[in-house]
């Protein structure tokens, strides 16, 4: 049994036992969707990072772990049209890591962005490991009631949509798991002089390490009731496309072309003659939003919010299952190439 | 620094970084608080157990280990006076352990102890680890606005009472680590015929293995507005006494006598000159509550809540940072002799 196997089954027992009617979408989502009172709805995400799986602690400095732990949840709460509010944060530490400065350099680089988005750290626990860290990043977020934007509300005709770029993340870690280390937390080259293949290394390991979750774009896609349905771009575009897909029950076609590849990635990977569609189609962790929009409300979209565009990569359509890409003049099936913790 | 000191400067940190005056309490209660309605607060707590550290795989069936997980979050929740709903799970697994039979036996445990207080599961997220179980259990509750129990509301004069026994979950620990086992997961024999040290033995371990979270308790304590303070018995007797005594600026006096020893450690101490004592103080985990009473509600408190009963043993005082226990015709001082992950 594979992990989405096994999420399945988990899903089906949870919701013959639900015992809250109040509990509006639970397992199956990128979070759950609690009705609160008449007027909100609460949002709920838990994500579990662990090393030498989620993360390599040689390669990631504390105060960008700090960063991320936050990220890969408020990058949920935005995927379901919502402001986050509060963060929870389960920590568990080795008795040698206890004594080191990474605990206060995770909290710095966590509070930096907390600030940033007007999260606060409401709770937690702190537990001892027997090796390595581990870390439970918990966010909750409100959203109008009724206005979450679920997975599973695409309809034929709607138009597919991404934030941002996509393949830089998955770069970053090869480029890591091939022994490139970044240079300075944060520190990125971004001068107006010739980029170097060194610039544009550095900017993918930031592009893996500290990604940006897409606050601004969920909460105005929500709010404005603008998205019919949205993911993140947590385990890559073919299998998350594939994830929204199923659970509309509906399929989609998707332009090869339209999709935004990373500028670094293409500069390396053109330089290598490497395929960067691949890492755009199959990589992880872009933490970008993949939505779609009803005919109707794609001339209500903003161009960009909090500095990130959007690119149109496709169309929702009424062939239940069916995920395709068009490359030229070839249509290929999409199948889910992301990531899985547990392959069947 | 040691665990206390560490969270106590985060807390600190977290309060000066607060964007949300909804948190009524964050860090440094068992749970924390957030105003959601103008009727109702909720209630979120997370508990993190670590193959190892808080469980040792070959002594816990999978089961007990999933009524557990749910057990220690439902203990915190109850110890802010509120009503349990909505569980999140947060698992890691190594590949080994996801081929075995136990995720399937932990949800058997979880789902058994949910669906007896209508608790429901509402999310959660699944890793892998490079190496033994990770879990971290999430509880939402809710209580009437402003009516959630917190540790810092002990006033001088207040009587003071634990439910049930003490000292039973800490004699199972020190049984498991002996080698013990218990004999089938919640098969206890509990029949009139003479109790032998077997029966002992295995009803001490099941104190350790599946706590019984006083839900019951917590929410009489919490909607009849009786108890003026409370905190689980997580850490120990001692150390947690000493928590909320710091949390209230108050001190306390409690009464060896009156401590109600849990009646098989008494039975297997008395055969080995062992002080029961000793285990009912400094012992963590036998999750039970710790409520302070003030004296005009005491005649208001029932005898029993679910079975369980509940015991005076002692009285806080306007001695700050003075708990102190009477021993026949002695006065000690109860210092702080509980479980701590790092220890200064």
């Amino acid at each position: 049994m594979n992990e989405f196997d096994f999420i399945e089954s988990l899903r089906s027992q949870a919701n013959s036992r639900k015992h809250s009617t109040r509990v509006l979408t639970g397992i199956g989502d990128d979070a759950s969707i609690i009705s609160q009172s008449p007027g909100r709805d609460l949002i709920v995400t838990t994500d579990l990072l662990i090393e030498g799986v989620d993360f390599h602690r040689n390669a990631t400095p504390g105060a960008l772990l700090g960063h991320k732990a936050l990220a890969v949840s408020l990058s949920d709460v935005a995927a379901m049209g919502a402001r986050p509010f509060w963060s929870f944060l389960a920590i568990g530490l080795s008795r040698e890591e206890w004594s080191t400065t990474f605990k206060d350099e995770f909290y710095e680089g966590f509070f930096a962005l907390a600030d940033h988005f007007g999260v606060t750290l409401a709770g937690g626990d702190i537990s001892e490991s027997r090796q390595g860290i581990i870390i439970d990043s918990i966010v909750l977020g409100e959203v109008a009631s009724g206005a979450a934007v679920k997975r599973s509300t695409a309809r034929p005709g709607d138009q597919i949509y991404v934030t941002g770029t996509l393949g830089g993340a998955a770069a970053g870690l090869k480029l890591i798991e091939l022994g490139a280390r970044v240079s300075e937390p944060g520190a990125v080259a971004t001068g107006p002089s010739e980029r170097t293949d060194d610039d544009a290394i550095q900017t993918l390991l930031v592009r893996q390490l500290r990604p940006q979750p897409r606050v601004g774009w969920g909460i105005v896609l929500g709010e404005q009731q603008l998205a019919s349905a949205m993911i993140d771009l947590s385990d890559g575009l073919s299998s998350d496309l594939n994830h929204l897909c199923k659970e509309s029950n509906v399929g989609a076609v998707i332009d090869a072309a339209a999709i935004p590849l990373d500028e670094d990635v293409r500069h390396l990977c053109g330089r290598r003659a490497l395929d960067p569609l691949a890492l755009a189609l199959h990589g992880g962790e872009d933490f970008e939003l993949l939505f779609t929009v009803a005919p109707e409300n794609v001339t209500r979209l903003p161009k960009k919010v909090d500095g990130a565009a959007i690119c149109r990569i496709g169309e929702i359509t009424d062939q239940m299952g069916s995920v395709k890409i068009t490359e030229q003049n070839h249509v290929w099936d999409l199948r889910p190439g992301g990531f899985e913790h547990f392959p069947s």
